[in-house]
Order: C-alpha cells, then sequence, then structure tokens
C-alpha cells in the first residue's frame, strides 16, 4: 500500500519545482541566433537580472552551473598566488576555495563548522592581522545550501571597512537568490554569483556573476577569454554574451520566470519565501524532542528561507527520506558533507513554492514520523498552520 | 502577502490533475489516421478499459463529456415513450433524467435529496409496484459529484433480481471510475457510463459507454446514427471506432494514463483513493463544529472516494475557497445545486493524488479556516496524518 | 539507405500539421472549469468564429468530430419522415446522408460522381420537381475531402432563390473552412458544419455547427438534449455551452489557433491556400502523362484549395505513398472510396503550411516519381516555384 | 501577400532542427540530482557518446557551449607560454586560437583562407621546420561553420606521422559531429571537441571533449578546477560528471537524441547527410552562373555534409534570406566574417534532416531566386531531385 502514485513533488534543495510557463518557454523549436527575437529577448534580461539583486552594476551570463559561476568570478578578479579568504560555513564555501586552489591561488580559511554562521569579530581579527593586505579577496556564502546557514553579508562589509581592508567581497547567492534578501549595492558586495535552478526557477544550466566596478578593475593573470566577463557585458556582436552559442532555450526559460517574480514584486517574493519558511521551522519547533529530528541552525536569524537542513537520529534521516518518496511522493533532499550521512536530509523550500506545496510536505513528513515511529513532538502541522494563517489575516 | 505564488493545485472534483506523462504524450503532432500507430495504439485501449471496468463486455468510446455519453446510453437502449427510473441523488442523476427526457422517454424518479444515498427500500417498492414492467431502464449514478454521495450499485442488482424486474441498470461512474471499487460483470450492471477526465486522468473530451449483451438487445428507436454503439465495437475499418475523425491526441493521454493505471494495479488505486479519502474525513471529524464546515454525507460507507461535498456557514464556503485561491495556491471546487451557493463547497481527490497532495490541501484549508475566523476543532491535520501513517505503517 | 529520419511531414487531408503555438497552448494543467479564465476565453472565441465564417448568426460547439456536427446540425432542423437532398460529389456527402437516415429520415440522392462538381442545372430541376416542398433541406459539401472537388455554393443558393424553394441550404465547411472563400450570410448558407483539426489547425475533437434564424425556426423533433444548439448560444450558465464539462485543453488550443488566424488576416489565409494550392496543380500539369499520376479534379476552379485528389496506375497510388513515407518523412493520404484503392492518394495542404512546406512536400514526390518510375513529365517543381515566385514578386 | 505562415523552418548552420521527442523529454520536472534515475541516464551516455566518435578513449561532458570545449579542451593538455599550430580555414579555427592566446599561449597560424581546405604540404612543412618540437598541439577544425570547408584530419595524423612530430592532433568536430564521417581513433586524433546542437540535434548547451591517453599526460600548469576532465571521467561521486550541478534536461533531450542516432545506425545517419548534401550541391551546380548565387567550396570532397556556405553578388544574399524567411517560412543562415556580408548565407542541412526537409529549402530558394530576380540557371531541383530518387532506388 503506497500513497505516492500521484504528482511527485521534489523538495530538495535545487533544482527546484519549474513553473509551467517556464516549462512551456523551452518546449519549442530552436530560434535563429543570429538576429531578431533572440537578441531582443536576451537584451531584456539584463536589467531585470540586475533589479531582482538590487544593483546598478554588471552582471555576465555562463552557460555552466555554480562550479562555473565560481571559476568565472574567481578568474576575473584574481592573478595567481593571490591570497583569498574562505569564511566556511558548509560545504559550499569549502567547494569555493578549491576551485581558487585550482587557479593557483593561496586559500586562508576561517572554519566556522556546520551549524554556525560567520562571526563577524573573528573575521575582523583575521583582516586586521593581514596589514600588508594579502587578501584579495573575501569568498562568503550568503547561504550554504548544505548547512542552511544564512550569513550576515552586510556585516562582513561593516568589517571591511572598519578595518579598512580592501580585500573585495565576494557572495555566493545561488541558494539564496530570490528567496532571501539581498541587496548587492546597498550592501557592499563587490561580485555576487548565482545560478537559475533554485530562486530563479529555471532549469538547471545557466548561471550569473555580479561584479562592480571595484571588481573590474582587478583584473589579474587568471581571466581566460571563456571566463572574461568584459566580453559578455555590452557586447558589440551578439555571439559575445555568451562568449559562442546561446542557451537558447534557457533564456526563454528564464525570461518567464524574471517575469513570474517582477510580477509578483521582488519585496512580495522574499515575504513569500520568509514565511514558508517560518512555517517549516515552527513544524520542527514542535516536532523536535530528544532522540528525534531537528533543525540544524539554532538560531532563525541565521537561518536560509530557501532551505532547511535537518538532524535526525542515524538513520532515521534516511528513512524518513525514503518513506516520503516511497509511500507518499515527496522527496526530500540528502544531507551532504556530514556524518553519518543516514542522520541528516534537507527540505528546499525554494522558487516557485506556495502555502499547498509547503503544507503538504509538513503533513506528509509528519506522517512519516508516525509511520516510522521516530521520536517527534505533536501539534508541529498546527503550529505551520497558524504561521501561515496569521500573515494572510484579512486576506481574501 | 499571498503565500499562492508557485504551483496551483486544482482539487475541484474533475478535470482532475493531469500527470505530467499523460500531457507529455498529447504534446505531439498530428498521427496519421489512416494506418500505423494510432490504429495499433486504439485498438490496445479497448481491453485496458474493460479490464479496469472489470469486464468481460463491451465499451464505446465517444469524443464527447459525460452529458455526450449519457445520450449515447439512452440512445442505444430506448424508444420514445419508454420510461426510465431516475434515483436522484444529487444535480446529476437529475440531469441523465432531463436527457432521456429530451429523447421523447418518460422519467419517472426517486428523490432521495442531496444528503443520503439510494434507499434499496423504496426502490423495490417502486419497481413492485411497476407490474407491468413499463420502466425499462434504472438510472443511477454511483458517485454523485454534486453530493458526493456513493451508492450502492450492487444492492440495486439485488433489489432488480429479488422483484424480478428485467429494467436494465444503468449507472454513471463518471466520478467514481478509476476511484472507487466498481465491478461491472460481478454486480450485475448493464450499461455504464464514464469519461476520461477524473479517475481517467486525462483532459476533458472523451467518455465511454459499456454495455453488456442484455442492453445490447434492447434497441429501440431512439438510436441515431452517431450514437450507434454496434458501429463502435470491433469495427471493420477504423474510421467506425469514432464514426469519423479519431481524437488523436486523447488517445495518446489515455494510454499513458491506463498504463500508470495498471502499473499501480486496480485494487491498489483504489486502496489509494480510500485511504486518502479517509484522511479527509478524518480531518473533518475534528473539524467540525457548530457553525463551522461540515461533511455533506454523513456516513462513511455512503461517501465517495473522490469527491468530498462539504457545507459551512454562508458565506464561509466561499470565503474560503477564495481564501485558498487567492492566498495559498489551492482551487477548490463550488458547490452544485445547493444554496445557498456561497455555503457549499467540494473539494476533488480523484485521479493522480498522493499524500503530499492531500495533506497540502488539508493543511491550506485549516490555514484558511483560521486566516478567517471559521468556527473549526482542532487536532484535523493530526488526525488525517494518523491515517496515512496507519496505512502506510512499516512501509519504506 | 533511407531519407526519412527527421521532422516527419504529415500531408494527410486532415489532421493538418498543428502549430507549435496551439500545441504548446494545451500542454497544461487543467482549467478551473467552474470560473475564471476559461469562461472568458471560451466566451471570447465566438465572435471570432463567427469572424471566420463570414457571419454574424450563431454557432455551437460540440465536442465531437464532423460526424459529430453532422447529427448535431441534422437533429436541430429536421423531424423524422422528413426529406432531405443529399448533392454527393464524394464519400462525405453520402455520409452526411447515412447520419439522416439514421435519424430517420428521408433522404433523396443527386449524385455527380467522384469526379465533377454538383451540377446547378441538374439541382434546379429536382428543386422545381419538387412542387409540395417535401425536400427540407439541400444537404451539400463546400470541398468534399474524398474527391477534393469543390462545389459552388453560393450557385445552390441562386438556384433555391430561382425556383423559390424553401429547402434549408446546409453546407459541410470540414475540409475547406479556413482554407477556401466561405461567406456564410453572403452566400445564404442557413446551416454550415465544421471541425478543428484542419484549416483550424487544432487537434481533433472539437465541432462547430453555425446556424441562422431560419434554420433555427425550423426545429422538429429530432433534436435531443444534447445536439440542442439552442442551450449552447448565449447560456446562462457556463456548462450548457458544451452541455457538460468543457472540452478545456481544445479551448485552450482553438484560441491560439483563432489569433493566428485573424493575425494574418481571413483574406491573407484563403490567399496563401489558393497560392499554395495552384503549386500543387502546376506540378500536376506537367507531371501528368499517359500511365502516371493526375488530378483527380479537372476544372481548377472546381479544386479544392486545402486537398487534392490524385489518382495514378494501380498500384502506384501506394507506390508512391509508402515511397515518401519510408524513403522520405513525408506521409501522403490514402484515397478514399475509390477503387483500385492503390490507385488513388490525397495530398493535404491546409492549414498551417507554407512554401517551404509545400515545395518540400512536391519535391519529395517528385524523387519518389524518380526512384519508382513512375511516368511523369519534366518540370513540376520549376512550374510550382513559378506560382511561387509570381505570387510574391517584389516581396521582401 | 505572404507564403510565410505555416512551421517556420530553420536552416541555419546549428542549432538545428530539434525533434519532438528530444524537445518532450526535456519538457519534464526537474529530476532528484542526488541518486536515482538520473544517475543511471548520466552514466548510460558516456558509452553511447563514445561509439559516435567511433572511440575507445576518454569523454568529458561540460555545460557550456563550443567555446567551453574549447577552452577546457586547451587547459587540459597545455601550459603557459606554450605553442599551438592553428590551422586556419574560416572564422572558427581562428576562434580557438583566441582561446588559446587568453590562456598564455603562443599561437602560429597558417591561414589557408576563406575557401580551401588545410594544404597538407604546407603543414607538413611547417611541422619539420619546428625541429625544437615548440608546437604542442595542432588545433583544427573538421568542418569549418563558416566556410563549410571540410578538412581532411587522417591526412594531418599522416603527416604528423610521417615528419615524427609529437604535437597532439586536436581536432574540433562541432559543425560535422553525426554528420560528416569521424573516426577518433582510427584517424589518430588524440582530443576532439564537439558540442549538442548540431548533429546531436539537443538544443544549445553542453558541449563535449574526447580525449585520449596522450593527451590525458600531456597536463601542463593551465588546468583549472572545472575545466579538469579527469574530474569528470569515471568520477566517485556523481556530481564530479559536471562538476557541480547536473544539466538536468539537457540530459534527458541527449538521451532520446543518441537513441536516435544509434536507431538509425551511425552509418546511415552519416550516409543520410552525404545523400541531402549532395542534393544541395546538385541544385547549386545549375542555378550557379555569372552574377548569381554560388557553393563557396570548389571541390566536392572539401564541402561539409552538414552546412554549405553560399555567395551572391551583393546585397542578393540578404534579399534571398529575407525573401525565404518572410515570404516562405525559411530561415537562412547569415555569412560569418566574410565581406561584403550581404553577399554570404549558409544553408544548415545537419541533425533531425530528411528529404522532404531539404526539398522544402531548395524548392524555396528557387523560388526566392526567381521572386527577386537574382540571376540563376535551371534545372536546380530537377537535379536535387534526382540525387535523392538515385539514393533510394529501388527502396519502398
Amino acid at each position: 500500500m503506497s500513497l505516492a502514485n500521484g504528482r511527485a513533488y521534489l523538495a530538495i534543495p535545487g533544482p527546484s519545482v519549474m513553473p509551467d510557463a517556464v516549462l512551456q518557454a523551452m518546449n519549442r523549436a530552436s530560434p535563429n541566433i543570429y538576429e531578431g527575437e533572440l537578441h531582443d529577448l536576451t537584451r531584456s534580461l539584463i536589467p531585470d537580472l540586475k533589479t531582482i539583486a538590487r544593483t546598478e552594476h554588471n552582471v555576465a551570463i555562463y552557460i555552466g552551473n555554480g562550479h562555473a559561476a565560481w571559476e568565472a568570478a574567481l578568474s576575473n578578479v584574481l592573478s595567481r598566488d593571490d591570497t583569498v579568504l574562505v569564511l566556511a560555513t558548509g560545504l559550499f564555501c569549502v567547494g569555493w576555495g578549491e576551485v581558487a586552489k585550482g587557479l593557483g591561488v593561496n586559500v586562508q580559511t576561517i572554519d566556522y563548522g556546520n551549524t554556525e554562521p560567520v562571526d563577524l569579530d573573528q573575521l575582523a581579527a583575521v583582516l586586521k592581522a593581514d596589514t600588508d593586505h594579502k587578501i584579495k579577496a573575501i569568498l562568503a556564502v550568503h547561504v550554504d545550501t548544505s548547512t542552511s546557514v544564512k550569513n550576515d553579508v552586510p556585516g562582513m562589509r561593516r568589517v571591511l571597512d572598519e578595518v579598512k581592508h580592501p580585500a573585495l567581497l565576494m557572495v555566493d547567492c545561488i541558494a539564496s537568490f530570490g528567496c532571501d534578501r539581498f541587496e548587492m549595492d546597498a550592501w557592499g558586495v563587490d561580485v555576487m554569483v548565482t545560478a537559475c535552478q533554485k530562486g530563479l526557477m529555471t532549469p538547471a544550466g545557466i548561471s550569473f556573476v555580479y561584479f562592480n566596478d571595484k571588481a573590474n578593475a582587478a583584473q589579474g593573470d587568471c581571466v581566460t577569454a571563456y571566463w572574461d566577463w568584459r566580453k559578455r557585458i555590452n557586447p558589440e556582436v551578439y555571439f559575445m554574451y555568451f562568449y559562442g552559442t546561446a542557451p537558447t532555450h534557457h533564456l526563454y526559460g528564464l525570461r518567464v520566470a524574471l517575469d513570474l517574480i517582477l510580477a509578483e514584486g521582488v519585496e512580495s517574493v522574499w515575504d513569500r519565501h520568509a514565511i514558508l519558511a517560518n512555517a517549516v521551522w515552527a513544524a520542527f519547533d514542535k516536532w523536535s524532542v530528544p532522540g528525534g529530528i531537528a533543525l540544524n541552525i539554532a538560531k532563525p536569524e541565521n537561518r536560509s528561507h530557501a532551505v532547511t537542513s535537518c538532524v535526525a537520529t542515524s538513520p532515521d534521516g534516511d528513512r524518513l527520506r525514503q518513506w516520503c518518496e516511497h509511500q507518499a511522493g515527496l522527496t526530500l533532499g540528502i544531507g551532504l558533507g556530514r556524518s553519518p550521512s543516514d542522520a541528516y536530509f534537507r527540505i528546499g523550500h525554494m522558487g516557485h513554492v506556495n502555502a499547498h506545496m509547503i503544507m503538504g510536505v509538513l503533513g506528509t513528513m509528519e506522517a512519516g514520523l508516525k509511520a516510522l515511529d521516530i521520536p517527534h513532538g505533536d501539534g508541529g502541522l498546527a503550529a505551520a498552520v497558524m504561521v501561515i494563517a496569521n500573515a494572510t489575516r484579512g486576506a481574501a
């Protein structure tokens, strides 16, 4: 007896649920890549991508995943033997550092573990100690998808300014973009990388590097023809947007995704994610008991609005994931980079998500907890419902 | 602040949620209608349609909706001035009677109201009184979509046999087919009509009339060239399957839908619907308080597994529907044929439905009840969860 | 060695090539059928359907194929034992007559054979002889898909008026609608039936009956609840448009198809079909030699702009069809109702067709004639090209 | 009067016409990227990609276009200050050289102009002169998309072997892969790059680098984490296939495209392209007159089977392109890198192409030549038809 046959729901922390309208826009013949509609469409993406990042600076589009954007960003501002400071709060910032190493760059790391955000005081101390400014850039994640920690990006800028350190502030917003509030210019971010398959609701395959003039001026000897972002902004000929053939179908999909975001309003999109994340947390507040499941990040202000990393008593994380998928039609995300691996799991709640979808996730999880006799407290669903009800009270 | 932007969920009692695989199969060029693949595919549908209806008799496919199937079924067995007995337990059986009237047939009706199933004793009495067997056919609905009542079809056959009445037993399974248990041959049903857009998970547009030899022998003077089912079974030339151009894209979709049902197993499909319906009822058992919302059908054994008709205090039915749609991304069905109309609403849980979808529906509804201050009891979601947990306990 | 692997091209005389935009519009979730977008969309179809038919009268939409529209049209205006006059110029008008017979109506037929249009003088003579006006309706096809003959519909009206016969003029435009010029009101047509899968470029499944006030006043005793067109126009409640569940996905597709036609302009659509048909004929003018292939209809003014019926020496019709499909990726239509069947074939050039597609058809056919050593004259493609060139000379 | 409204046909030299089955496979929800179906599917691609390239060595998949594959290939085998020899027969090999320069590599170029293939004697002379083997790699295109020249790749290997030069033979098969015969191992190619949007019939967005052990051993200091092909073959963890998030939807599409190729057979695919290219050339042989249009490459053995570069008298190239697109529904490719630009144009005939499509292209072009009074000879279409007929004679 399985209750899974129905529309499978994917709640991994990216790729996210793709809107029908995005998929429909991609289900088309190849366009002429040399002139016409595709060129106009591509040009229309740039200002909208900037609007969503709250920046007046530049954005280059790369065919590639987040790792491609990492390498693109680093290649444009570093030289071999430069040093970068990695602020590790999970697997992904460590990964970014590895890409830096691959470029011949020295990597200095502050490891904050897997359950805490960047400690700004510790950051300040390290920067102060770097009196000869060997550190050319700070690499930080806004949200680390593996731990679901959210870092204080404006705080990093404040620290840099306070200690008068010239390092570039480079931020990975792959897991947060279009979900958590992010204001590139107001927050003093020099370089930001993100990708399309999470908050931007477009099938995996393109990524983005935003940069300001300071970053642009930092060009070193790592840059290559393909990664060179200078070629890709305001190009004289169309093919330079992508240095070669355009990712045609993704552009049609992205156009629709951006339209959806702008129609709702960026602030409303952020609010929607905040409320739905709060509903998830409210359920966990009730569910969490010793020996049961718990949130990975203790303080709400340090939690992502897009992904929630969870821990159970091994092997209950895996048991719950398997039950949800095979008995109820819900696919949760595996844990990443944690041990024992069968204790950890993650919930994606990013992009094209609404109250029905999230209550479905939570309701399914609670049924799984009960079916598997995993210890948990009562009232999780009622608490989640109350978050949603309070946020919409009086509306119709 | 709306939490609706995400994948819209349609929980009206049909059309239901279409599986991606069905839609993909329909997203294709027109096929050659004169030979080849389409012919083989069409022929393959017939035995599978019979398997799902538990019959070894005949099925004719019509391009049309349920009303078309009603008229087709009646046209094939009646003559003008014949009499049929309508067993009214909601809007739809009354509608079938109107189609009969339109054929010039006399309609006798037993009206059981909107909240009760067919009373078999009353039926027996009416049949006994029809000593000269004027009644040529009984028209009954297995499930009336408007009231969500489920009638005792085997009981009707038992009554007919007991009173030795030769009337045909004609049953509308439009809302129940592929959801509630139905066994045409074992239950002694002579004619059954259904359609594709509910349990069969295919976009509205084709319908089906099943009939046995007794029904086939009943041909009167109402039959027309288009409705004649004799032409459509085992036709010598392909175009006779549909008496004209085939509904090409629907056939491709239906092929996939039948594959999904048979892969899961008909019994498993019925079980899945039963459990999920029980989850809905369990929530209502907790939610229902005076002045609040309630189920339309009192006894569980009389309730559909595919649709649930609900009543609130006017205008709370409408308020809840509007809130769910505009604040949470869930579209519930309006009430049909009841007054005041803003008190009634319906929940579809038919076809391609799993635990995640149903818990999403119930979670959303409870959030709406709270946001709108509609009176309700606590514990609805926990109760629904327990139904799902118990049904899947020990599974993985 | 086959050259068929590529995009298969379907040149049967309907269903035609569906525009990508139509298929995309249909590739969607089921909509709410009780309120909202679908209702607005449905209402928007009616005036556009009238515009394309050049009428200010009424149109009812049926879920069904052309045969359904035939029965619907007849049911609304006839009584049992009425007489209709069938003007047979191929298989389809004969078929319409059989539907009339199925209603209990007497059918009088003038058979013009398979290669000639309706002879108006003969029609006039028959009508004059019907002095007591037993003939209630004339059933004519505008274009008979089997023979590709095009009949003189305004001429039929002229004859009726001249002989002062009150019979309804009922015309089947299934194969011509959206392809050949048709002006319902100016031509004095009382009832017109058509379907969606040819010039209307929508997957098979819905059909249309147009009627004027005279036809509406003719209601007899054949009408049934399902076919009653009075219910379907200007309905008080939405479900009456389709007397039951709406054909949701077809409506979304049809909306796009009508948009395409109106954006191009009805006159331009007719002109495009005329030129492309002339290109086909020009090729045949050169290809035709004794023992080879030939057009079925001798005079250009009697030929459809949407379909071309062709004849070869048996079995070369079949050989050419098979070669085109298996060696070149082109599916031609089989002959219908002619003997020997392997001598006849048909070419569809209706709806979403452009110069590239038609030159592909003709180029493929000529390659097949040569590969199979079927006798034919030279210069067919050059002649077709010249038709296209002349029609577009000076354009850019 | 335009004859363009119909299915638009894209005959640019890539992206090519995408098969419906490929687009359908991509029109789906995001899959779980952490386990299950996607992992199996990805692994299944590798042996099939090797089969089509006729190699037993390695292939790495990159999210990116052809330029990405260029940089990936170079990065894996070169060090800064290495020298490569570019064999320029059009725009694209020059472009590959620019990517090399961007890596800090010295580029030596032999420019063979835009209408001739690589002269092997001249290559031999240059290699002989490089007595201290500064040249680490030869960069050659199999087919240059801009000129449609096809180079003699086995000849290059022969020359390298004859002069005993150890340089790697690196070949760009972007425009030829899946169209022209290519046998990596038998031809002694060390590195081959290609992309998905031409012969592989998948929307632009992924590309491929093939390499043998010699190339793998050549690793220098240019390699970065993202481009490192060693990580991507036989990875321990799935995400290393793509060094980050997989291009989910492209993989589903590619799977279907490879299935299509293997079902037809690689040799049959090559043969089909050869015949259709010959049909195009046959038309040009008749069309070409002074002042008219002509093929860019004189000798048939030097011409691509996938793309044909053409030249007209300025501005007739542009006039013809515009006419074909706006009057007939056919989009030809612009010229690239030639002056005057309005004299040049290109025809793509790659991937999912059959006789119907190509005859449509040629028929449309001839109509355009006539409509625009561009000088041309007679008999082009008849000549093309004869190529197709001869290739399929006797088949059915």
